[in-house]
């Protein structure tokens, strides 16, 4: 089985964690190092790392700090405030948690991310058991390395599968790194912009959508990147089946719980430092919709 | 009243075309110069001019090839040759239909030309009839100045009206244009990106959409830029009524009649020279979509 580079975006050598840049995508594949928990917090606040890249910095973090002999509710306390709409705080109050209990962090850490691996793997190949042969996927953003995964299990059935990725802007995560893991993995995939979805689906080009999300709460509502919610209106309206990839359920009972991440209007004027709307412009971002579970056919859980 | 440049992009000044460049906007407002039909048709293909500019374009053209002794069949076959969604050849046929009457075809295209000026300042003047004092609007792409001139006529009846655009991938005109001449005429707005809208009506801010059409069919669909059918759907899920200005309807029974453009995926991946997506993916860029007339709440018509 191969894997993309965004399937496991974050590694720990010795003293330095190594950070999948995923800004630079597809430019350039190269990682940033983080030497401590304050590299690491810039890197999620920059967008460095997003998704799955999050959850394993947040992890490497505790493990290299428990080692520097760093204060952990002082690490959990500056994770916890750098984006809101992951749940940052289930996370950092599991590994508090096994760090009061007498269990060695390093051993529960590293269980953990191991579950992790193996329940990525898992939700992977049950996506892909849910296939048929010529499915065209539409999928939105980026689910850290999932995509090609599940075409690779696909293909092991002698399914053929092939995609369209919305562009997603501001980020263009879908673009930059879903098109690019799918193309490198060789799936056909065809980019699209975030506003032709209906277009395409009433054109009967697509049979699923697949997304990911960022947090799952207990009544089946996700938050995932925005422009999820309007796939997810859309695909209804042509009943076209939605799935999504979804991570633990936080304690939350519902999405109206879930706070969504504002961020600065300027991240929509300006790519790479090319203007794209009058520098004056009043411009709104959330990074993040709530997809309520009415709209979404089957949740594919992960299982750790 | 005050009209945007966007309004009648398009001037003839003795043997000179004179085109606003929209794709210079917001950055320079510059026009560009066209000395017969093709440099005209070019300027059409390239995207320079579009919406009411095109039709103001193909008159003058009109005007300017007949002063100069051009056979004005071929005028014709090549501005229907340009782009395939707007219904050129209505525009097309009514011109040589006026050359093979007796009346002269000057006073014909100028008669033509005052009323559609006419006709789209009482267009805005009808929509502003229908809002309400603190509606917000969302609009797609660029109607040609009429956003502002409706948000003008509002005001003079002591409304006040603002303004959510979406940024309108791959050639952001609610950016570039929308919201740069809705900002030059001092009414409030905001731009999100394409994937914003459902999240957006979720959350009440929007009271109204209205958008444009490139073409009205006689069943009440209409060719609108991609992303159009999207909003429609969206809007019919949140009860938001959707309002399309519309010009004179073609000879097309319905949608499904309407040529939909596919222009160079190049278009999607490239902004400026800078590269948004890997060199090599594959991608889709229809141009327009059909919103089909069930979802669209009221036409305003253009009488002419």
């Amino acid at each position: 089985m191969r894997f993309s580079p965004l399937f496991w975006p974050i590694q720990l050598k010795g003293s330095i964690i190594y950070i999948l840049d995923e800004t630079k995508l597809p430019q350039k594949l190269v990682y940033i190092k983080a030497k401590d928990y304050k590299d690491a917090c810039s890197a999620i606040k920059e967008m460095k790392t997003r998704a799955v890249g999050q959850v394993l910095l947040v992890m490497y973090v505790f493990l290299l700090s428990k080692r520097q002999g760093i204060n952990l509710i002082k690490v959990a306390k500056a994770i916890n405030a750098t984006r809101p709409t992951l749940a940052f705080k289930f996370l950092t109050d599991m590994v508090l948690s096994w760090d009061k209990s007498n269990s060695p962090l390093d051993k529960c850490i590293l269980g953990f991310l191991e579950m992790l691996k193996q329940g990525r793997i898992k939700q992977a190949q049950d996506t892909a058991n849910l296939l048929k042969d010529a499915d065209v996927i539409l999928t939105h953003c980026n689910v850290s390395g999932l995509m090609p995964l599940i075409a690779e299990f696909a293909k092991q059935q002698g399914k053929k599968i092939s995609f369209y990725v919305t562009e997603t802007r501001p980020y263009l995560q879908g673009s930059r790194l879903s098109a690019w893991e799918l193309m490198r993995a060789r799936f056909p995939v065809t980019i699209i912009t975030d506003n032709m979805v209906a277009y395409l689906l009433s054109l009967g080009k697509v049979t699923k959508v697949i997304v990911g999300a960022d947090h799952l709460t207990q009544n089946g509502d996700i938050a995932n990147k925005i422009g999820t919610y309007q796939i997810a209106v859309v695909a209804k309206y042509f009943k076209i089946p939605f799935y999504v990839l979804c991570p633990p359920p936080s304690k939350l009972k519902s999405g109206k719980e879930i706070e969504i991440e504002i961020r600065p209007g300027n991240e929509l004027k300006i790519y790479q430092g090319l203007y794209l709307a009058p520098k004056q412009v009043k411009a709104y971002y959330p990074a993040f919709d709530i997809t309520p579970a009415k709209l979404i056919t089957k949740h594919i859980y992960l299982e750790v």
